[in-house]
């Protein structure tokens, strides 16, 4: 990819201060960045660094363009900017055009235009793809799924049956989207399975991490909306709706029947738990639990802060005398009242 | 699926109350369920819906069969009764009978009668699966693993060699059964392997979710008892044995060598250190850690409770100053008791 | 495997005590061994077991010896020698010789003299693997990915493009090297992909637990240094740097442009947020979260100890007065002081 500055500042909606005709090739920080590369400055404590860039270009606000050594791409918000410039220098190896002799392709599935699907993959009865999906190597998906159009499901997916996503879905490897709920009814001491009969259905926009879960609803669906985002890892429980634009962090789980509303954060290894309800808006810190419903926006948090160690023991240890110390004061202020 | 209603009562020991000829073709909650489904309550928060639903037939206990608008199946135990007619309903698509042509499966392998194995799955050396297993797609089976009947592995699930498990195990896509436990000793300053010579196995009526781990034994097995059940995202480390019935949920973790007796339950992401011996009967609460063995059956739980952030960033700094607030109570005690 | 105890003696650089000819045939802890097995003390908690053993022989320091019923190995560290012994005795079943007439080898791949590949194993576009090296089955390795010597990924392993990495790299089933950072520019309400345009890089000996994640750098690379150890579950987030030897166990997760010295240890579950910095020798509590970079080596944690529930509930309750506790406290010292 080589793009002049005129081309790329056009491309971006930025106005170019410099030379329109240098050639671009890349991108990449302002600390590391070449001649031939463009960075940006999102971050202000990144900002001294715009002096000293040797940077060919670098995508800043209209108050910092004067700082810049380089030329500059001006914008309002230089963080959208390098991310359109990231997806135009996009060098990830697309799965080779048609459908590779080893995958396993039902007679019975319909495959839009342009679909790509990789060695040993295995697509089920009845399974619809839109077109243009990318279906990566060893992936497998379950019958009577149904993806949208440009679909992209990395190496070794795993989509069990009757799994609904919309357009322009991204799943990386390793992820299991439909895996049967935690669902077990105690029967004596033992534990009586529950069969997961509903399915799960995914929006249009979505992207989902390596290695993480979606379970199937046990009735009705697992609902992940527009635009939410999953990183590795994550948990997301049977019959759990996910509102437009909620993004979890690594490691994080919802667990079954909650519902979150739209634009809510889990940071990493944060848990919700189970049949509760969050409203829009809601942030929730790194490994923290919401154990209870959330009717205001804003950020929540469980746990304490990081401590040396020797520190810690004693507070934790001081932790477990809490009630008896909130006595104890009451009591002085009793006993100096008088 | 298609069932009369005398004929589901009959299925699941209920007593029913309404018209037995009316059909049954499927499950759905109070709220969702239409004319030809069973709605179930279990749960008494949603008792007030049951004049309301437009279900076929609501299972339910005695005392609320008054309650209900349609018919009524009368149990004791009515989310038992609702996990028995979800097996009746199952509508998961089985692989195919017999062995797909692109499996690979060893020469020296024993598959009982109807075995079931799916495309890409690749089963090794001296394994010997039971009758009626159901092996999914993509899914590898390492030499010499040896299961019982009807043991169900999902696609792209992963069994080290030599992991032995009994009849009527589940283990739902991305699994990873057998594989090295966490095992190094250090030798100035860098990590010298040891190699894990164990095994691990895993008893009947066992269910693992998707995406967990069961690392092999260092010296002697991983065991599984019985009748567990794990979510998905869960960890098991090398030579941890889990007691019959015992569950964990999602992002749950047991380290090395730990005992967890009979009925045990771990909430989402909580955690037990290594080399600790728990009773049978402990619950710990989600996203909590044991650090000490437990002789005493009951609830354990570590962390704080949710807080909007402003608030609890002041609790925070004040848990590091704890040990500092303890004494000086303390003082307040001396001082004012002259 | 069999080997006269002087010859096992010699090769675990242990001095003998005992007769020479006797005949090894495996390892076992101190309680279970047999007459033909070797056992080990490194923890002195077994120490009582030493003199009840019916293990042929006990690997000891040389203050033990005398403890011994059996023979004994005697050398300053017991539990480096028991590692090699494990090495000697190891029973893992290897990838046949050669490649597997269903893995599909791009043509434009580089294979090393001995290199085994597994059946329905993929292998890109213009990939290097390294003499001696072992891909399980199924495993997917990515376009212009290029492996040391000696590298071994176990069955369903995920290796994205662009991932380098060193010689005797062991990476277990299930773990996925390269997938996309979790990078999202915010635009009005919506999440705008930032394409992950770097690469990972990983030394030597380094080993990857099960269904564990490295995600590819934004720009520039996520570095894994020579000699670090992963367990089960972990993530590490993309432009992470792990310095030599620094181990993670099961569930322990680092956010993005994390920098980890040498020697670092995460206990299980711990966390390190995004855009710290940690220096040499700092250890992280089981489920801690380190929010704040770090200068000085030593052990650090957060959270609460293991409580009854009962008891837990009542210093949660507390934990949020915990800010009014303290100017009570400071109230009380003022109205005394009087």
């Amino acid at each position: 990819m080589q793009i002049s500055l005129t081309d790329l500042a056009s491309h971006l909606g930025a106005e170019l201060r410099g030379d329109g005709s240098a050639t671009i090739t890349g991108l990449a920080t302002l600390k590391d960045a070449t001649a031939g590369e463009v960075a940006f400055l999102a971050n202000e404590s990144y900002r001294s660094q715009l002096s000293e860039t040797s940077a060919g270009a670098v995508i800043v606000r209209p108050e910092h363009a004067d700082e810049v050594a380089s030329a500059a791409l001006i914008t309002a918000n230089p963080y959208l900017a390098f991310a359109r410039a990231t997806q135009l220098f996009d060098n990830r190896p697309r799965v080779n055009t048609g459908i590779h002799p080893t995958a396993v392709v039902a007679d019975s599935a319909t495959l839009g235009a342009g679909c790509r699907v990789g060695a040993h993959a295995v697509i089920g009865e009845q399974v619809i793809l839109g077109d243009d999906c990318e279906i990566g190597a060893g992936t497998v998906i379950g019958d009577h799924s149904v993806l949208g159009r440009q679909c992209h499901l990395n190496a070794n997916v795993t989509v069990y049956h009757d799994v609904v996503m919309g357009d322009r879905v991204r799943v990386h490897s390793g992820t299991v989207i439909g895996a049967d709920g935690f669902g077990f009814a105690p029967d004596q001491g033992r534990w009586e399975k529950i069969c997961q009969l509903g399915g799960v259905r995914i929006g249009n926009d979505v992207e989902i991490g390596a290695n993480s879960c979606v379970d199937r609803g046990a009735l009705g669906d697992t609902v992940i909306g527009d635009n939410v985002i999953l990183d590795n890892q994550v948990q997301v429980a049977h019959n759990v709706v996910l509102g437009e634009g909620t993004a979890m962090a690594a490691q994080a789980g919802v667990a079954g029947s909650s519902v979150l509303g739209k634009h809510c954060t889990l940071a990493g290894n944060a848990g919700v738990a189970g049949h509760l309800e969050l409203c829009d808006g809601v942030f929730v810190g790194p490994k923290s639990v919401i154990s209870k419903s959330i009717d205001t926006p804003g950020g929540y948090a469980t746990g304490t802060a990081q401590m040396p160690l020797n520190e810690w023991r004693k507070a934790a240890t001081r932790f477990r005398q809490l009630d008896s110390m909130a006595r104890r004061i009451q009591q002085l202020e009793k006993r100096t009242k008088d």
